[in-house]
């Protein structure tokens, strides 16, 4: 795994929102803001199997997200890498796990027989 | 121009962050928070001519952002467009009318000799 800066890990450590960029089937990008949790190599999103995003993946595995720091914009991070996996979570645990880092209830999402965890490679971390 | 939906305007107006994404050479996905102006129409983004955004835009004009409300994340907006023009602005006056945005003394960046605007076409606004 790539070297992640020092200044640049809290942000990834903290419930912060990541934009998370994927490419279309056109060739165009698509970015929207995700939860997210890093394990310190790995950077997990829980998804569904019926969102756009998910599609986009299954044509082109790579992904970025960056993230700002709500304090102070000009502190951020880009992340680049792709997905390596993607793990059911029907019993919602991933999701109800994330939902406690964010500081809510951790209860199971609706949608749980859809939900998969996307499961990301970090290649390159770049930031300020 | 597509519709705007009243609710996500304001992300628009706002002096917020977005995550603006680009495709690399390669076809992988390049996400960065941006400053930008709105003017009802298009999307304005100061750049300059040596960085990596602009190099990715000369072989794929396609550009995605999204932005979220900092006091509520779970409203955002996602906008997908193009590149329609880049106009220099070695003189900084586009830049000295974002920073009076964002609320920073007008003065023209360092750089000014390489700054251009992007300037973004609108085809599709998404969000919640």
């Amino acid at each position: 795994m790539t070297a992640i800066p020092d200044a640049l890990r809290p942000l990834l450590e903290a419930p912060a929102i990541a934009h998370l960029a994927t490419v279309r089937p056109d060739g165009s990008p698509r970015s929207s803001p995700m939860w997210f949790l890093f394990d310190g190599e790995r950077v997990r999103f829980s998804h569904t199997r019926t969102r756009a995003k998910f599609r986009d993946l299954q044509t082109n595995r790579a992904m970025a997200f960056s993230i700002h720091d709500p304090d102070d914009p000009a502190h951020y991070v880009e992340v680049r890498g792709a997905l390596e996996e993607i793990v059911p979570d029907t019993a919602g645990s991933f999701s109800i796990e994330l939902r406690r880092h964010y500081g809510k209830d951790p209860v199971p999402p609706d949608d749980a027989a859809d939900r998969v965890v996307l499961v990301m490679r970090i290649d390159r971390v770049l930031g300020n």
